[in-house]
């Protein structure tokens, strides 16, 4: 891949930039794509930024058949002083070659895709948001492309980044929300794919969210596939409880997403001083701790929404309301941080973000 | 739905035929293929028979991010007095939509999708090969469409039917395989999408089935996801094992396909008096049978193959050969018929061929 140059197509045709503070989640795409092809032979070849466009492929091609594909997802956010920065980019990069090597898929070279990332992002920065809570939404990702009904790993790939500028995850400041704890549905089990970041979990978790909404839920809490006790995450995100002081969050069991936010959380914690623990925590101790009046805060973590306090967990029947409906001073505190460093307002002391020049 | 026409475009530039003795699976395609979408407004709409061509999709199109999709796979045959037979196709279509309804996929209409692709087989007739052991592999699947980055069912869809010509699955005769007992990887899970045949299902086994692979195992043979202990299914196949003059096939448990070949094999093993139970049967049960020299036969079943009889079970270290090597009396009883039926040789008491007029 060493001598590979990147080329840049450019569009001669424009798209109108949408009012940033009032776009759904997802469906405004950019100017630009990066494309770049993978063949056994060759390996990954021919990088490239090209308008945004259409995909040809075969009807046999793998991804329609075996689900041979893996993704991620970041944001670039625009400081005050109208730098660009990304967050952790790194970490979503090694993510998705570990979510690669699960699913068989040849890994990228990381520092390469990053030079390619940021050459994007720079080629759009004018689809860089700046309205408060709003960011560009960045989508890599790798597809099978083979044209083959044989059940095995595919010979070709294509790796894409698309773009999406979006709006507020919570219009109006941050939102507790109820969640249903799913006891049939299963997300993941150890030995699957639950640690990787893969299509396949996630329209698997489709029923379950219907099931939450009807009941007036905003989303799922999972709870792990072997003995449905412990629990696990949240659709899209990590969870954490602060429990008479402590914080507790799910350890990475095999069937867990890795989340970045997660992990910047536990490293914030840890240097403010505030006791935090990975490790195995059931629902029936939750609940528990909850009658006790221990259950202080709980709230989800992701790139999508930084943190999203929960109000309400039910467990068959079980209501637990968490602070009574209101976002907990820690989650405050945590969520002001995270977005604070993310657009430059508070200062970085981690090397968390990376200006795109 | 109702008054929707079939249209037919037809191609003006066929393909040459392969040498069908020859040919691999899944690589070579015929000249048209069935197509219809779906909209949440206007449910499925515009069936038609097209020349086969490539799919144009968004990069953002659901399909590639989060693995809304099932598919289906039966084969069509040529039978001596040249008629072409279809092998219970509506149970295809019957587990297309129990796959559907678990990926929060809208169902079709089995009757109305059963003329489509009897249409579209009498179209590409000449395409239905007539070598011994040779067939039409009928390929239907859906897609999820929607342009948008939110996990959230889709709200269009294609529907596509592609046909592939296939060669002799065992050239010279059933050839018993080795076949891995994976220990680590787990393929599906109670409340998980194991009993729906979707893309994410597959490219998750990959990874043991290169373990496999590795150590000369042709397949991959699945123990349950919570305790690692009962046996579930092989690659694409159910398992049966003859013990002490019994048939034993593990039951329909929340995680294993519901097979056609395995539903037809215990429906003709009862009209035989064979004794055959649908049970949970551990893979140290199954070591001790051994041990005791009660296991008979064994063998995978699925459309692909129908019978694929096992000559050896590896399984932590412990290696079961079975009848030598060699294939079992019962096996070869079970290919002869189920294969006769399909190409019209032996009577079908079961009505299960359906004739393509
Ligand atoms: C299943 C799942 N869990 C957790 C997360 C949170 O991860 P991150 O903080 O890296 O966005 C995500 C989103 O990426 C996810 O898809
Ligand atoms: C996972 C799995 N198990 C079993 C089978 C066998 O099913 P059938 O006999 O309907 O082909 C298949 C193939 O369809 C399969 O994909």
């Amino acid at each position: 891949m060493s001598e590979q140059k990147l080329e840049i197509v450019k569009t001669e045709d424009k798209k109108p930039k949408p009012e940033t503070d009032q776009i759904p989640f997802g469906k405004t795409f950019t100017d630009h794509m990066f494309v770049m092809d993978y063949e056994t032979d060759s390996g990954w070849y021919n990088p490239r930024i090209v308008p945004y466009e259409p995909l040809t492929l075969d009807p046999a091609a793998m991804i329609f058949h075996y689900g041979q594909t893996v993704f991620e997802g970041l944001k670039a956010y625009r400081a005050e002083d109208d730098r660009i920065l990304l967050f952790r980019p790194s970490q979503n990069l090694q993510r998705l070659n570990r979510s690669s090597e699960r699913l068989s898929i040849p890994p990228i070279d990381e520092e390469r895709v990053m030079y390619y990332l940021t050459q994007l992002i720079s080629l759009e920065q004018d689809w860089v948001p700046s309205t408060q809570g709003t960011a560009l939404y960045i989508r890599p990702f790798i597809i099978a492309t083979e044209t083959n009904l044989a059940v095995a790993p595919s010979h070709s790939y294509k790796f894409m980044i698309i773009l999406s500028p979006v709006g507020p995850y919570f219009s109006g400041g941050l939102k507790p929300v109820k969640i249903n704890v799913e006891d049939q549905f299963t997300r993941a089990v150890k030995g699957g794919t639950g640690t990787a970041k893969t299509a396949g979990n996630y329209s698997s978790g489709y029923q379950a969210q219907a099931k939450a909404n009807k009941e007036g839920h905003a989303d799922v809490l999972w709870l792990d596939g072997v003995e449905k006790r412990y629990i696990e995450e949240v659709g899209s995100m990590n969870i954490f409880f602060k429990i008479n002081g402590e914080v507790v969050t799910p350890e990475l069991n095999g069937s867990i997403l890795n989340g970045i936010t997660r992990m910047s959380i536990i490293e914030l914690l840890k240097k403010w001083g505030i006791p935090v623990s990975e490790r195995k925590i059931s629902i029936a101790e939750l609940y528990q701790v909850y009658e006790e009046g221990g259950l202080e805060e709980a709230f989800g973590t992701g790139t999508a929404a930084v943190i999203s306090p929960v109000g309400e967990l039910n467990w068959l029947g079980h209501q637990m309301v968490v602070n009574n409906h209101e976002i907990g001073e820690l989650s405050q505190k945590l969520y002001d941080t995270i977005t604070g460093i993310q657009t430059g307002k508070v200062e970085d002391r981690h090397e968390w973000t990376v200006e795109v020049q």
